[in-house]
């Protein structure tokens, strides 16, 4: 029986509400001058409070050394194993922008390039065109080829999603997508048996972009990869017999939440937005994903500084939240992301579980070094959801 | 997916180099009179500041009370599961001596025993002879039975190898050596149908050697255990993308190493030596292992000051090798070899990792209570390997 199963076959619907606050990157390093991680940096009186009433530990969100990207830091936090669960590129872009995937879909991110005319590749991104012309130039995309239609639409920049909808196709192929200039695309390869008409229609698509694009340099060329379909996941609702919506401004994370069954609900562009959707909709759910992704941004960036007022934006938020009287809180984050390495990194991720039950541990501050003393030690990501289950008294006993 | 698939997946070569310093039976346990375990009393100041500049843990070899052999001990560190990689006596015994063993070997371990007028096994090491006695009587047992020849060797005193070389062998044998004295060796029985033509040479060639020895007494007879065939291991090539060597001065260390396609270089007999065989191959390769034996020698002869003065000389060498500013340096053991029980223990090993990423903790001395407050927590010598190689900046992210 998976750890999941074993959640399911005891899980129960009672009245009582869960927050999960994904504070996207949270982990971080020391800054080489202070010797200190943002979060131990950062001003952050709230979660520190959060913490003294709560109890805390390091999550690890796929494994030991093990950087994730958004998906798996993601599914983790829901309680599916990120290991088990794969989520392509290519369903990863289209869900982020609420395109109307059908089930048998496959799904390629695309990216407009720039090709000499010798076919090689000179820029891999066209010069990141802006999002409007990749707008305009997406629907001259469309085709069909044989009995497979082929839907496009812009994602931002050079980016875009490419759906092949019909019968029989794979998404078992190679990438057309060198990750390299100076070469042309490569031809997309079966990989299995059962690929090779995906292939050839993905080799033909890109014949005939080649020739609808010849003028429109520097958007003069198709590249594609992560072609994949939407897993089949079990929804929160089955597992955990939640309602569950999430908050989130950025798509991707919404489009995450929808593969696992939640209502995605508007959710503004500001925290602040996002806490109002979170008050507006509090007696409609039983449990809130809350995104934030500032953190994260700032940490890609190695803007130390920034990513220390981020979470003091964050911080100045949970006072807000707490005044609903939540059953439990969560706040943790997918992945670290240090300033320092500039990057999405394997280092355990700073938790706090609140709750009337959690049995609290000594802990008095909210930062890497101080959560390793933590009641929950360095446990894994997917453990965050029986806990707050468990908390949220939402768990039957196991066994008689 | 295993733990190690998910590493090979994810595995690129860079020019960072790993050093991995296996301080044999490291861990110990307290000095019944002082309440000071080994490394407590030992005066190691280069290693305490490691420690400061690094993150620290205790690694469970191979699981929760456990007593780790040097095989598991090590297979376990290169990051193989020692619960699914199984190395036989017959072939540890093999790579130890430099035997050169060829795929499709069956090796056995070999004793020479005395046995009585009736054929009853009267002492089961004939005495201890001298290895010399046991070299000039090896090559008298080396012959051919139908298609299969029959190599020895000598290890040391009583012990020696038995190599079987020929078409359809299998190891799924029982052993001749009863591990009691008063009565004959066992025959040797088939465990599988495939293993018929195996048990009928070992039985002949146990009857030959019996006639050979006859007049040898005291070593009149031989008995044989561990039938094995050299694990198919990946190489650490394959999974890590690693260009790895082994510096050890033992040759059951180099044996293992080379089992997973280490390079095994010359190293002479102090650890002097063998940090100077690191410096000489430093641009070589980007992965060494370093075996340091004395402490573990000094446990186990319940030697609890020289196992100290063992822990104090591999110290003074740590300079040295930090100065070849190695990006990650791990300081662990295969197993704890407390002097207080003159044996290997289950007792998880102190372990120390050093990188301008790992997250330091607040530990500022090596020991096994110290460690116990470090960053690592409590984790699976397996995953040591997986750190090491996050650390190096040579894991891919995993996941879109």
């Amino acid at each position: 029986m998976t750890k999941q199963d074993l959640i399911k076959s005891l899980a129960r619907s009672t009245p009582s509400r869960i927050i999960l606050l994904v504070i996207d990157g949270l982990g971080g390093l020391p800054h080489p001058q202070t010797g200190k991680t943002e979060l131990e940096s950062a001003d952050i009186p709230n979660l520190d409070a959060l913490v003294k009433s709560g109890v805390c530990g390091l999550s690890l969100p796929v494994g030991v050394g093990i950087t994730p990207g958004s998906a798996p830091g993601h599914t983790a936090l829901f309680g599916y194993d990120p290991l088990t669960v794969s989520i392509g590129r290519g369903v990863l872009e289209a869900v982020g922008i609420d395109f109307p995937v059908k089930r048998g879909d496959v799904l390629a991110r695309g990216n407009f390039c720039t090709v000499d005319k010798k076919g090689n590749i000179t820029d891999r991104r066209a010069g990141r065109i802006p999002t409007e012309l990749n707008a305009s130039l997406c629907p001259l995309l469309e085709m069909t080829i044989d009995d497979v239609k082929i839907l496009t639409a812009p994602v931002r920049e050079h980016r875009f999603v490419i759906a092949f909808r019909g019968k029989g196709l794979s998404p078992q192929v190679t990438e057309s997508d060198p990750q390299l200039e100076g070469m042309p695309p490569n031809p997309v390869k079966a990989l299995s048996p059962g690929a090779s008409k995906m292939a050839r229609i993905a080799n033909q698509f890109a014949e005939k972009a080649a020739a609808i694009l010849k003028d429109k340099k520097p958007a003069n060329m198709v590249l594609m990869r992560g072609f994949s379909q939407t897993p089949h996941l079990p929804s929160m609702k089955e597992i955990y017999q939640l309602k569950a919506a999430a908050i989130a401004t950025y798509p991707m994370y919404r489009g995450l939440a929808r593969l696992v069954g939640m209502d995605v609900l508007p959710a503004g562009i500001t925290i602040e937005e996002e806490v109002a959707a979170l008050k507006k909709n509090y007696k409609k759910h039983d449990f809130f994903f809350i995104h934030y992704k500032k953190t994260d941004a700032a940490g890609e960036d190695g803007d130390f500084d920034r990513k220390v007022k981020a979470l003091e934006e964050i911080d100045r938020l949970i006072p807000d939240i707490m005044s609903l009287k939540p059953d439990v809180v969560v706040v943790t984050g997918d992945h670290s992301t240090p300033a320092f390495m500039k990057a999405h990194s394997w280092h355990p991720v700073p938790t706090i579980l609140y709750s009337k039950y959690c049995r609290c541990d000594d802990v008095s501050e909210f930062s890497e070094r101080a959560c390793l003393k933590g009641g929950l030690g360095i446990f894994p990501a997917t453990d965050i959801m029986p806990l707050a289950m468990a908390n949220a008294l939402k768990l039957n006993k196991y066994g008689a």
